[in-house]
């Protein structure tokens, strides 16, 4: 039986792809979902990827993790530096969860070196653009089987 | 006639209950909010219990409390220490307003002692479990009478 | 042809007019929404002007204004101090945006002097009251014509 | 057999309906406690209601309270801020302990909005006046029970 | 009869559109001094448009403009962010004053980002370049009128 | 009928004249004292000139001030920089005081740079020696008079 | 022979008695002057009572007193908190100094509890308005004698 | 002939042996006393052991060894960290000082790291349990002899 | 032809596996570098596994790399969080370097979120044990190959 | 034909050899002036050597040096930690700027520590008295050339 | 049979001895090596006594210690203050660990007061000279007996 | 008799002329090392030019200076901001030291700001590359003869 992974994307990853891609690459985020949910077949991990520019929307999605999915690898984006309720939630369903970013987050502002997400995350992946979903699931792999 | 007061609750406490009940006792947010509420029928008070993950909800019934309600409980979860926006919404409609923990959050991480709630607030409760809202419920009691 | 301009308001403007007139004036949103779009008439701008408590929903409508919206001016309202996700949805957007506050937010307490938005504005206009509105739709005039 | 309550008073609470009235009601310290002490036999307590401007007498009678009292109610004054022997005596006694403030310290200036109190606190109870006493008895209850 | 404005500008100002016109913009200052008088004219406004590199002068200025101006703009430069004496000049002559910056100040070095001047002022206009001046123009007249 | 002047010093000043005349003078606490009550009684001031190192009494002996004397002048020693007590009993007597220090506090180090006194003083005088009282009972004096 | 006294006034001083009588009386600086001067006679001393609002005239002023002037009293104004420049002025001619505020700084604005000219003083008077400056000339006679 | 030492205990040391023995170890305070008067007598020093709650009494009691004791040990407890006072008590009378800590004070929270007697005292010595009185017993000899 | 790969260890990584194992886990650091080369071997990465307890070593080999590897992985130890000096070695390289950490050092003291290798990191991988290696292989493989 | 180079002295530098001889030299700024005057001879430089204690002063001489002189040497004196106008001013007239202090200026009090001038100059000489002029003579002569 | 202590002298503590004998005494390193070992083999402690500039180098001998030393008496010396790397290797090996310092640090400058190697110490002991390492054996005693 | 001058150069210092030409020059150290040598002879003064990434090995070199070099030419690096041990060893042998940085760390990044070299150096000098050396050779002849 497939193990199943929930992969959430916060605010303005939607936008991938459609501005700067000499920045952020020329790969959406549903081509960056894709990928994704395919490098996860691979290793015996079904994929549910989402992104959502709420607060409170991804609050509620990882609240319904619990009982559907074994482990949560999270973007955050902006929210990853201003979200408390985040930090929360993931505490709250104790599921295994890496927090990703595509761009590294220290050599940028410093408001962006902070992270709320990091302290209840087992680990932190940065910098490595989209190739850091599927570095992710290799290592969120041991922590759910 | 009873008097009406809006009692909401912020991000993840619909997850009181469901997970690690040796820490926030065995009581669902449901089961709060009955007795909450039939404690408020012992006072004249008819109480309107809530809860939502979204800033924007909690900011809304905020709002929607002008002409209905003469007064406002709010733990405010993890937007204690993240929200301005709930600030203002409660100087907005200048209803008295009481602000619950469940838990004592001075003896907690050191970005959970600042409250943006408070400066507008007439009282706080903090540490007392759900005993605190109908803690608050009698202190609220003098102020709506 | 006229040209778009989105207009954009955060948490507890749609209070205006409702409590406190000695404060913020007795004009309800409605009203100045109505004086905005009148006056940008009359400067060859179409006026779309929108109200939302909710960050996320405010982060939507940003997006959404690429390729519909030339230009966006902004009052965030309470998410000015906290967003960091409305500063990086107008940067994906790269539409040059100006941030107003009805209010002089400099000579109020001390967490409102900082602003997320700023740093990618075009320019702020504050302290103006409903005038800010039409003093910045002459502003963005020679950034979107 | 009753249980005994120690309620502390720190520095300045004896001036309580001498001056200010306006301000901090027009009841005396000697006439809250005599309400908390009648509120106390209705719930089954004897109540202890002392006051000190002396920051050692405080320390002292909380050692005192060993064997003699089953749960302690502090006002600390203005010792809230600035003693960190009073946070030591309570950890030595290991009384449950709850901290009351007639006024919302959180609202006042920026210097009374850290406790050394609350960290050892069951919890806190400030804004309501001498009802916070009432109310402490309440949530102190099941604690000493 | 035309109302008198004072327009004053600070430091280093005096050197636009002699040196780096990519950043500042071609004009020189005499010439944003006849854009804005011109304007002013339009709106019944006589304008005063001064520069000193001095920061007592612009202090004596201001205090000259007692009973000879009904209102000023200011345009503080480098003092902006040093001058509790043109803070105190402003509030010691109690006219409405708007201050107004060529550049968004919020995007530039974070010891920019603080004025003095702001919380005596009116409202604050920055990032529209000379057309700066104009707006402060239109937002100063209804205090003036 | 003479005005009678509390003259409050805290601890420590009992050893003046006992060690490093060098540094603190040659007189005694004793000497100060019989020179401002003879000074106090040319202006028609009686004078009440105590010494404690005790927090509590300082408190105690402002609160008996309440009908007794008409103004007080206090040199708190090392409470000015740490007693928030004395501070409030100073505010909930609500007389008129006057802050002195022997030695410029200004000059020494930092700690002793923050006064909790000065915000409910009348006025400070600083550096001055014994001469310090003199000059405080002729700046008292316009206020109890 | 009579010993000259350099009395130095900063910034705005010049406005006294023209606005706010209310709040910094309805005294000139020259009326001020003149009774300062007037007493300065009655000690034996020559006052010489000037004001500026140029901090270079502040410390040409500072320099021009070696080998005229005995010693210096000086209200900095706003220069008190941002001038290094008099600061090393006056250590430079190294005439005992005396700082005088009218108003009670420490009960203002926190960054007007800081002044660079402190440390290089004899002392500090402030609070009592005019006769501040009747004060230190008595308190500065001993030094200069 | 004897040398006198004084060995001061401040707030809450008079709890030791009576609660927590696991964390503080099994001795009382007496046995301590009696123990480190013992080895004083070794080493030819005449112990006076004493402790209060009380910073005045601990200010009165440093004031009164002049002339009668050599040297000073002191556990200032809580007030190690809040009390200016014994720092200026301990500087007045120019005693060789120790100050000793049970605990390793660096191993706990931020706030205990900060000394105010350290400063003015020959040397530290912390973490050593009971067994640092004797230590500094020994480390105070060559001060004292 | 293989592409070569420097991997450095710094403090304290050559105790790995000799004591708790409990925490760090029972591999030595031997054994990682085994199974890191085989990892890399499978990538087509030839990997030149290091440690060293000494900054200046470190530097060294980092200057080495220059000519000899294409890339540098490396788990800093104690030096994340104090070297400037191993910053400007990477930087002076110019080779594209990946940060690793075996524990999630964001769950770990304050001093140790900080680190001045992230800001000239190619992205950093932390808290995924011996397994954080291999994945920063895998993250090196395209900006080397 | 000579390359002429404008020297500024900031406040109080005319006090040089005037008072405190031990501490700044004998020599008094006109003989500074005329050293370096023949040192720059002997280079092929032209000095024009000036002093004012007046901010705008500084700045009005640093704009009209363009067209005039091909670099500047400036010790901004006690400017130098609070002058945004001067560090402006270099900007504007974009010549190149070495900043001399005649002391060592980071072994004074901890406000000296921070300069406004170094971010826009080519490099800092401090410590070496009137040696730090033609030192930066000789700095700016390839910068000039 | 003998229990074996390593004693670790940090960087420039080799100088002692050789210069500023006034502040440091005039024993050599070796002389104060010498009698702790003299005074270490009274206890039954055998000595092990080394000195190095190197920070990697007594990291590198604190895990050598392991299974030779039963205890560590350290002097960092400037790496008290700098080095993680050391606190992370007396954590590595576990062994019951006393800080030394010749010098009361506590009151030297601000930066010396913060130790990394404190909160991983036993205790600490400073400000005895020499004698401090004869202090620590007896202190360490109790722990590796 | 010549005198002799140590140089010495801190970690990456090796590394100039290896990479990055376009900011650090074409130039190597050892070439920089031979025209700072060569100058150094006209002057009279014999240098000995080294350079480490150990900073151990610098302090045991500063140590080795006493008896053999009249003064220190230090340039220390990424050492400048992190290293207490290198102040302590120039203070230690009490030879005159020139601090000297070949860019203007004032205009790099806020953490090379900071050195703890300056506060035991003659002066500094930054910014001038290469020259800085012939520069500092020149400053610290007058120190030395």
């Amino acid at each position: 039986m497939t193990i199943s992974i929930l992969v959430l994307n916060g605010p303005n990853l939607n936008m991938l792809g459609k501005r700067e891609p000499g920045i952020y690459g020329a790969k959406t985020l549903a081509q960056i979902g894709d990928e994704t949910t395919a490098f996860g077949e691979s290793l015996g991990l079904s994929v549910d990827f989402r992104q959502s520019n709420h607060e409170g929307v991804l609050v509620d999605w990882i609240h319904e993790a619990l009982g559907r999915h074994r482990g949560i690898i999270i973007n955050p984006g902006a929210y990853t530096h201003t979200s408390v309720a985040l930090q929360d939630a993931i505490r709250a369903v104790g599921l295994p969860t890496i927090e990703v970013h595509l761009s590294n987050v220290f050599a940028r502002e410093a408001f962006r070196h902070h992270s709320y997400i990091s302290p209840v995350a087992v680990g932190v992946i940065c910098g490595f653009g989209p190739q850091g979903y599927t570095l992710a699931l290799e290592a969120l792999k041991p922590h759910v089987a």
